[in-house]
């Protein structure tokens, strides 16, 4: 039996009746509706578009296909420059590799979208009419609660706005027929030095823009010095530069900073995502998104004010990571369905899939403001598993705590970071000690013995301390 | 002061007096002595050979290498299969690979002879004389303690002894100037399984032999099932296959089996390895060694009978792992200075370096056959990470005990697996419930994803039985 039934009395009769609506059937809608299918509740999924989540079609998908081709051509290259094979002239064929690289894509979407057809869907946009009702192409839908699950969009930032149709995003660029031959880069977070570093290997000239002196968010400086080092190998990145101007030419564009200008190919905007969540008409239940999205809703509880409305997934405009999304769409139905609400539990676990990879997880530097903390730190140059792959670069800090010798948190740029994340977030969570860790038999040989020595130098600066746990 | 002083005064002039003498400078040998430098014992490292260990010389580390380069060649191929790079025709220079293979090596036996140069170090063989006394070509030692860390060679087969010379084991493999054209590999456990996947990647024609049905040691039937539609690509693996005969030609060899037989290049022989033990003497204490090297010491404080004497490493004839080595040196050294015994724990991690990975971890299922556990189970076939790296294949299976929830062991070949092992030994270690596991965030897009949905699958079959954590 619906628990909606009851309400239908009450309603006016070209009115659908749910107990929840999630509006946007990408990676949080699709997985707020699987919490929902094993349950008695009547819910539908509102999709505006094609369907295939942004992970699917120009997120993480796409990216890492690139990045893998991209990846094995640089492998490739290894090769050659020792002479184990005798190719004259290796060439690179960048349109079977956006067409591999769609391939894969195709694949992904559809199998998101085959996981958003098991659930009741709708399609068209929906806008809010009041808090308990959507108008979606005309056709009003009441529900008790809603999830505003509705994504995110390449941020166009207001110097590139008269170009916006012409340059690339991610939108658009596993698109292109060939990559370009050069292109300038506008923004080095995650997106923008993955995408970076896949394109320099597929032989595009590359230029780098930062307005920042930040690369992917990373916090700690020495960790920072490693991945400047490591990852603006042929080329310059431009950091804490502007870009005041854009001009389209005939086929190409000029760049315009403070100090010169630059003529290239292409230009790809990668200066982070918006949410859509200014697109639901949500000023007309008398919200105020101007002062942006991050101010709309409960951070922990993801209610928005006293609305039946919870967010979840990229529209939060929070960290807009797979994983995340799938914890807030839990707790956005939990809460949606509860009088007593849960918090979010979310511990930092990110990661860059750079070549080596950056990760960071628990506690940044600046959460550690208090100096109560030391670090182990482990650098890979002569790490032999590394050594052996050839990515004998990179460095892991471990931050641990002098009291009760846990790990707090770590940043790193390391062949391997990929997993350690996942290994150091174990420990975090469940309080492991550095001792503790140090009882872990590491298998030989593998990149986690440097990992290893990262835990021993910690424990060599805790005894320094007076605090070491004595292995013995 | 040394503590062997009060000793120096009972003995005659032409002896050397020590603490401990470890006999064997390998990674068990320089482990020990590395635990020893931060005491004030008198010790002394004795080595037959030039040095530098069995693992950089002729173990993981060159292996290693042949691996990487290996994996990349086949990468490359898929390049050209995709049509992302057009190269004519790749020719393989073996030479080169094992020049590669080879330097690479060199480095890490460096490392590992520097190493042991931190230390009091005579070259030379050492033979027992008595408990206390060993004789170093004439010249006498004596010590309170020894460290037998005299290392392992590979095992010769009755059939093979006329050609020994002749034909391939790990010791010369890596001294080939180029590689045969055709291989028959004896024996199909880690080596002959990591290198027959390498070589085969690199041109050579493979034919292997395998006296049992199993593939490295692989124990569940299922992950072995597996593994043979994996690893088994253009050939077909004898297995439950003896070989009768082997009969050298002028430059090919022809193998017998009851069957058929077979003429090939070379013959690459890795059915195990021996202990060193027997080369030392040990029969003038009256040790019957001739009953096999397990049952003349305790596996748990690697003593032998009540003699002062302590195996690590190799020369223990276990696993034959370095991880292992370190730990039984630490336990020798421990129990060799102290009356009250320390009990070696070395709960089960094994990682074979295929493509994918094999691992084992914790309880195998012969462990287990008292049939309480249930097993959560994945297959890779559709697992995003791994069809981006195309790499989809592989199973990983997890016995959980349906009591108590806890990982109890588990077995898998995957991409990945070698990160999975150590995530899943630091959750055995630390009693961690599939539920525990289940609340680690994991990144998208992982092979660890994977890992995820076997526990996930484990949970559903706790639930059948009654016994599942809900998750919310």
């Amino acid at each position: 039996m619906s628990r909606s039934a009851d309400l239908e009395n009450i309603l006016p009769l070209d009115v659908d009746i749910y107990d929840l609506v999630i509006i946007g059937a990408g990676s949080a809608g699709i997985s707020a509706a699987k919490q929902l299918q094993k349950t008695d509740y009547k819910y539908l999924l509102v999709e505006h578009g094609e369907g295939g989540t942004t992970c699917a079609q120009t997120g993480c998908m796409p990216s890492k296909a690139l990045i893998e081709i991209s990846k094995r051509l640089h492998q490739c290259k290894s090769l050659i420059n020792d002479k184990i094979i005798n190719s004259v002239d290796i060439k690179v064929d960048t349109s079977n590799v956006l067409k591999k690289v769609r391939h894969l894509r195709d694949h992904f979407v559809e199998k998101a979208k085959s996981n958003s057809a098991k659930h009741p869907l709708l399609r068209g946009h929906a806008e809010f009419v009041d808090a308990n009702t959507i108008d979606v192409d005309g056709r009003k839908i009441y529900a008790k609660s809603f999830i505003l699950a509705c994504g995110s969009r390449p941020r166009i930032l207001k110097e590139f706005e008269k170009v916006q149709s012409k340059i690339l995003t991610t939108d658009n660029i596993f698109e292109l027929e060939v990559l370009p031959s050069s292109i300038a880069i506008i923004g080095i977070g995650v997106i923008g030095i993955e995408l970076m570093q896949a394109f320099l290997r597929l032989g595009v000239k590359i230029q780098i823009f930062e307005e920042y002196n930040s690369i992917a968010g990373i916090q700690d400086e020495k960790v920072l010095r490693y991945a400047v080092k490591i990852l603006q190998q042929k080329f310059p990145i431009n950091f804490n530069t502007k870009i005041n101007n854009i001009v389209e030419n005939e086929s190409t564009f000029t760049i315009e900073w403070s100090e010169a200008s630059a003529t290239v190919d292409q230009v790809l905007l990668c200066v982070g995502r918006e949410s859509n969540l200014d697109q639901l008409k949500l000023e007309r239940l008398g919200i105020d998104i101007s002062k942006g999205i991050g101010n709309i809703y409960n951070p922990n509880t993801l209610q928005v004010g006293d609305f039946p409305l919870y967010v979840a997934g990229d529209a939060s405009s929070q960290n807009m990571v797979v994983h995340e999304a799938s914890e807030e769409a839990r707790i956005a139905i939990y809460n949606a369905t509860h009088i007593r609400k849960k918090t979010l539990n979310k511990p930092l676990l990110h990661i860059v899939f750079t070549d080596p990879p950056i990760a960071r997880i628990g506690s940044t530097l600046k959460d550690l403001s208090d100096n109560n903390y030391i670090v182990g730190e482990f650098d890979f140059s002569t790490q032999g598993r590394a050594l052996i792959m050839g990515q004998n670069d990179g460095i892991v800090r471990i931050y641990v705590h002098p009291g009760n010798n846990c790990i707090l948190g770590a940043e790193m740029i390391a062949p391997g970071a990929d997993n350690f994340a996942h290994i150091l977030m174990l420990a975090i969570q469940h309080k492991l000690t550095i001792q503790d860790l140090l009882q872990l038999p590491v298998y030989h040989p593998v990149l986690e013995e440097g990992l290893r020595l990262a835990l021993v130098d910690a424990n060599k600066k805790l005894k320094i301390k007076g605090n070491c746990l004595v292995l013995s």
